[in-house]
């Protein structure tokens, strides 16, 4: 497929490499010049503009870092709407709120043309092995013509219907849920402990039975070992997604009490100046507000 | 060794059938005298008191069904405390307060004997199976003496330290973390409903991911089906149990916010008539909180 | 009126003067006999138990400092349950829990006795004065002939209904609203003050309008100040009266998730070393969250 | 003094005329022309644009809906950083976010212009009678200059320091403080039904006592009552502004739990059909969460 690629950041490259190792035809563009050098070498083309990166697509990807950049590339002139050519899909793979992908929806829609909305689940390394998870929505026929593209990158494709919205609903549900996971795992670790039992023994417990995945395997452990410093996804990440997660509920309606929780609690470790350790330190600032540290 | 077992509910029933097909010498005894007849059969004896219940044992188990009736069976007149032979230990296996397993250890205490804690973790199909897992705390030779029971009973033993509370506050803890997790699973289905996705979608992102794991896979499923009356943990001992993780937690001064938001849901699903469902029932409390159902 | 009364506390003392100032017929009754010794001066005859006290009695009044004591005076042996003359009433004016007034109301009902519930409004001095609020409930006939005692104590009486745990439900709620408004008031105060703004424009704003009440200008003043050591009511007496609150809340089954947030609060208080405290400090956890401190 | 006045909604109407009617000369505008008929006839000049409004003016206040408007006549092409001559003062009123006020007073700040934050406190009638409170913050000189409007305007005037923003976040916390009351009241009302009390009983107690001020007179009648469609201040209105005094607190990093449970509960108002309600229609959702409608 003839395809271009917004946004060169480190999901962006590892998931353009991918779509050109698949053999398909890329053109790539990233405001910012330097980040396209390595995908370049390895043969794609790139643009000087957006609207060279539309000119002649199937499908333009954009994979930028939250809703103020895909306002922008969509938007602005020679943006996405005004570049884009008949029967191109623009294909947003990046996580942003319900509330901006309606409204690029409906941007799109204005002008004839389509808006898919795949955000991805998994970390840059993942993406370089093409083993993301892709929660595709949108109108199925377009859905279905970016078929090749999943493929390109990711492991699975979940179907999350003909909205494109649903897609980022269920991006920031699945994000919701483990933020609740580490607040919980951060009330129940400073409990143990005011018991004096070590750490290690409830992450024991947990990832044995019931809570044996990546989330609580992965978060128990930075717990346990209170390596707050490696950071996988920062607290302010963590802050801004939860935002993300509220917001889109706000918007249909549901009280959310245990987002409220946990969104507290992020706010209090930016408080106590843990704003650029990775989220998980949500246990320590639970810590703190029981007297342990 | 010579063994007394004390309760004879699901739970003790096969628990003390996995600890006499061990080769144990055992003497059962239950409040009620019907229960016993199965283990008779199999070769038990049968106990007309707690007193014979505990003579000449080298350790006597008791699984009852709450705090009450730990207390009733440990300090009442020819109960445990009376009757325990010397350097007998007693082994509560169930779930109970952090505070009154303090109370029980001190009660033991002061008349020379010694209490483990070692609640359990899993079903009555996992018991029967000797799969259980086991959190045993204690006076740590004692904790030694009882380990040919944890085998019989069980699939591995986690050793929570020296306070027998300890094991109590994991027990706690373990449960707490699945509650806030059914919580956070129903705030994100009712999410994802109002953007119109099937929720057969988010229990395939989470399942498939960060999520892969029995707490999500069991509960996920329930709230997809709505399969609330096929009970396997009511929303009534739901209650009794977060009610034990939050006194243990105001023992301890420990805040634990995410037991306050599920603790309300389940009052909440009382309160609309859901007491006697799965607990799991939680998630549609919270569609109709969201104005779904 | 014949009157006996238990409980010569700070509250028991000031309140048994008013009714012998008012020219009632009146023995009193304390555990620890050195209570008595003023209000023996000033004319009233000193029991030596229970069953004295409750002799020739048209009305026992019990002011006990919690639900333990409540249960002790009725139920033990000689207490009021065995000792009260035929259609004497017993007269409860301590702050109890709805659980424990059902279980007294019925013990009494069981013996053909009646039980009133009438826990006041106010501290000590309003006591001395007479001007405290008094929430009667029972039975209407038993709560008009205690209405000569209503008006010797207090300044206004409120009538809750015909079941006596009703009187303990108003009375729990109205502390339980005063524990919200000093949390709130924490919330915005640690708001301001990291705007730069003084704490005192907050105060003036509130109280000069929409917060023009004891409340506010009590509470809002001891925050302004800091003035957490000279304790009104400490915290640990705040965490009782929330757990009051919201064991009637579970067992009438209404979520009351704000009494959670204030009750979080008080543990953080607590675990950081102010359980003796006015329970205001509940600012300063607040703050302490929120990094102020 | 030469004043010019930007927004007339009823609020805007009733304090222009207050301003008029000290005897200031006065230009008002609108942004839909109809609203001015009535101050004009007063004796006010009508504006055609906000830089007429603008001209020779010594002080241009502004009254308008929500940020969007404010940033609107503040940055648009012609607006009040254009067109406000040397030395006057942009004094804005109406109630904002404290993230737009910063960056409204930068604004002003880069063309040497000033910006003095007084929010207002009451309802029209109470504008109309020049009984506001006013909430005074910005450079202490200008806020000085403006003193005589104040005096016009309002009853008594509140001194929130240097930072205009301050101005906003006290007026913000005044409201949440108010939000925080109605949500106690609402739990407290819910629980004393459950056991059977009337709500009458309850509302006199409180405002007999801690809380004999106007935010539970008003607010409390209103739940007694069950008036939700006699609307003071909408649901949606309730929810707008908690919104602003939690997004003031993320930027500051202060958790406000109380904020998230009156969110949540005005969010499940709105998702039972009522958006449109008087916001102590809270109370109503309470009383549906715990099984009560």
């Amino acid at each position: 497929m003839k395809v271009g690629f917004i946004g060169l950041g480190r999901m962006g490259q590892a998931m353009s490499a991918r779509v050109l190792a698949s053999g398909h035809d890329l053109i790539v563009y990233n405001r910012t010049a330097g980040k396209a050098s390595e995908i370049e070498k390895a043969g794609a083309r790139v643009a000087r503009s957006l609207a060279d990166a539309c000119e002649a697509r199937e499908v333009v990807i954009s994979m930028v870092a939250d809703d103020a950049a895909l306002k922008e590339i969509t938007l602005s002139r020679g943006g996405l709407r005004d570049s884009l050519p008949d029967a191109c899909i623009h294909l947003a793979m990046g996580t942003h709120s319900v509330g901006v992908i309606q409204a690029m929806a409906a941007a799109h829609n204005q002008s004839q043309q389509t808006l898919v909305a795949a955000p991805v689940l998994g970390r840059p390394d993942a993406a370089a092995a093409g083993q993301l998870g892709v929660v595709a929505a949108g109108p199925p026929d377009a859905v279905q013509r970016c078929e090749p593209l999943f493929q390109a990158i990711g492991r699975r494709t979940f179907q999350a219907g003909a909205k494109p919205e649903g897609a980022a609903a269920i991006k920031l549900s699945n994000g919701f849920v483990l933020g609740c996971a580490i607040e919980a795992m951060g009330e129940a670790f400073s409990l143990i402990r005011k018991y004096g039992v070590a750490p290690q023994v409830l992450y024991e417990v947990m990832t044995d039975g019931l809570f044996a995945a990546p989330a609580y395997k992965v978060y128990g452990k930075i717990i346990v070992d209170e390596s707050y410093d490696k950071v996988g996804f920062t607290t302010m990440l963590g802050l801004k997604d939860v935002n993300l997660a509220l917001a889109a509920a706000e918007q249909a309606r549901v009280p959310m009490p245990s987002g409220g929780v946990y969104r507290d609690r992020l706010l209090g470790a930016i408080a106590h100046g843990d704003a650029d350790k990775d989220w998980a330190v949500m246990a320590r600032e639970q810590a703190r507000a029981s007297g342990l540290d």
